[in-house]
């Protein structure tokens, strides 16, 4: 399409696919002191919300479904919409039976399917869509056509041409799309952002093991062609990286480990560039962790100290020296978010972490992971 | 980044990656009637314009430099630009002595590096870039930088977040970035629009085969990480896809052959779901043929008859029966675009082909290719 090159108007323009001079992490800082959740977040309600910190609100709540009720609806959207001004949460959707479902949301209405959904004539405005990657395209554009303004969980979309066509849609439709990126909500972010931004980098390693058992316990979709294996939980560093740092990442080499009958990778290692440094940082993505979490990034600034993110965004610390974070929950930070962008009638679409993904798992080398990972126990 | 769901106002607004609505092949039709290129283009320098349709200019011609002179600059870029009243050939560039530069240019200066083409204080306004696709990002960087317009031959960037970037950069320097997409420039491409469009798709078949060592003799960069593979090629198939149809392609499975020695695949089967069509969309790219080339596109309308798009849309056919085609030269209309995105203070960047290729090498399943091809001969 034609896009004005000096600046004139332009129509639900877009973010170059991202938005990093106007990064979403830019405006979801809340002044608010609450505990931070690791990252990904902890299977804990969160803390409710300050209210001295709330916004003044004159509009009726946003009143929202939950579109798919797997861990991450229980124990972060479930509590966190319930305890959340802005929002009233009047429905769900799942095709089987949900246990918790009742009890955790006052016996709201759990239809089997979006259809059902939609054909109930039920008044919603917004939908949280909370599914297997695979589905939200789908889900995302059912919602945006119904009227409805649309969260997606990260992933936004498993391809690109999904993220990207989304973007056209809610353009189209002129309802609020948001990509939710809860680790770029981390209490850390605005301070790394901060220090990296006056330090400059020198490097970086980003280190991010887990035990995919322990946090995707009995699921296998990420394993299957098109999933983003040991990617669908790097991709959270990804999205801090694209939240704190000035300039952008381009893979420069990657191995990809896939364990047998998978189609994706168990552990990575990566080799990235910035305009300004050909070398120098890397990552390694291991899936097949036993021990305690590691979602670190480590930076060596332009001066040679060292800015360690920790806790997938929960801890920084300066040569070893902690940084005192004003802490936000991050799925309230991201409802937050949502809430004025609907308010705004605005958009927030980015989906630079899942193109570092497929740049990553393009230009990937592959090789069989070693055979005592397997992927279902 | 904040966008207007709402239609606001939005500087140098982006396109989702894309421009589906507003795409360039909109844009690109010259009413002139030429001798149609194959795709890629034949070697042969293009007739030169047809008077009637040249517009009229009142500003002086855009000072443009070449930036790699390899087979497309020698074969398109330098007789179309030395024929077009637009465009002003002024230098170009290239790290070593080029045999064929001094005759074809009438003499023009050479230099070895963009850095010394810029510290030579020549007066440029425009440099298209035609070197292989990693260094795209760098070079089009600088020559923003330069102050600058910027053309990019295909595949704009390797990977998705440099394209990215460079849309950012662009709006940020004011300055036109287009991406060429030549084969979204064939004359057949607004009329298959067009039918398409009244028709409805039921089905796809692309089948893109040509012999790399032909296209590509000695040449290797396409076979390393990063690189495309046969969708070096494959790339115009699906930016001709992206300019014709009226849904965008998501991949739901895709076989790679890579030959011994190489990162990237040789043959391709992929097969496409798109928001209305769950399956009947499929692609085959060979570049391990040794026969006559095959660029062909056939699509199944939804009653029932035949499209086919040939020689890279030089030809089309309805049920068998040829369609009248007013032709253009690819590369007349890819500069005739570049010149009204530049007086327009425009820009114009599709990477939705690049996320397509993107969306296959990562979610493709990877063989062993038949070990009688080999990368070198």
């Amino acid at each position: 399409m034609m896009l004005p090159a000096r600046g004139g108007p332009e129509p639900c323009g877009g973010n170059h696919g991202s938005g990093r001079d106007h990064s979403p992490a830019r405006a979801m800082r809340e002044p608010t002191a609450m505990t931070a959740s690791p990252q990904p977040p902890s299977p804990q309600p969160p803390p409710s919300a300050n209210p001295a910190a709330t916004p003044a609100r004159a509009a009726p709540p946003i009143r929202i479904a939950i579109i798919g009720t797997g861990t991450i609806a229980h124990t972060q959207h479930v509590p966190v919409i319930r305890a959340h001004a802005g929002f009233e949460l009047v429905a769900g959707v799942n095709p089987t039976p949900v246990p918790w479902w009742a009890e955790a949301t006052g016996g709201l209405k759990l239809f089997s399917s979006m259809d059902s959904l939609i054909r109930s004539g039920m008044s919603v405005d917004a939908v949280a869509i909370c599914t297997p990657p695979a589905t939200h395209y789908a889900l995302a554009a059912q919602g945006l056509a119904a009227g409805w303004h649309v969260m997606l969980e990260k992933p936004p979309t498993p391809i690109l041409s999904q993220a990207m066509d989304l973007h056209r849609l809610a353009c189209a439709a002129g309802r609020t799309l948001m990509t939710s990126w809860h680790a770029a909500c981390a209490p850390a972010i605005d301070p790394a952002r901060q220090i990296l931004a006056s330090g400059g980098v020198r490097g970086m390693r980003v280190t991010w093991r887990e035990n995919v058992r322990k946090w995707h316990p009995g699921a296998d979709w990420f394993w299957k062609p098109g999933g983003h294996g040991v990617f669908d939980a790097g991709i959270n560093a990804l999205s801090i990286a694209c939240a704190v740092m000035g300039e952008p990442l381009f893979v420069t080499g990657a191995t990809l480990d896939i364990p047998a009958g998978a189609a994706t990778p168990c552990t990575a290692q990566v080799r990235w560039a910035t305009p300004s440094l050909p070398d120098g940082m890397e990552g390694i993505f291991d899936w097949t962790h036993r021990g305690i979490e590691v979602w670190d990034i480590a930076w060596t600034l332009g001066n040679g100290r060292r800015l360690l993110l920790s806790q997938g965004g929960g801890g920084l610390s300066l040569d070893g020296v902690a940084v005192t974070l004003r802490g936000t929950h991050e799925y309230e930070c991201v409802y937050s978010r949502f809430e004025r962008l609907v308010h705004d009638g605005a958009s927030d679409i980015d989906y630079r972490p899942v193109a570092l993904v497929e740049d990553i798992l393009s230009a990937g080398q592959r090789r069989p992971a070693d055979p005592s990972f397997r992927i279902l126990p």
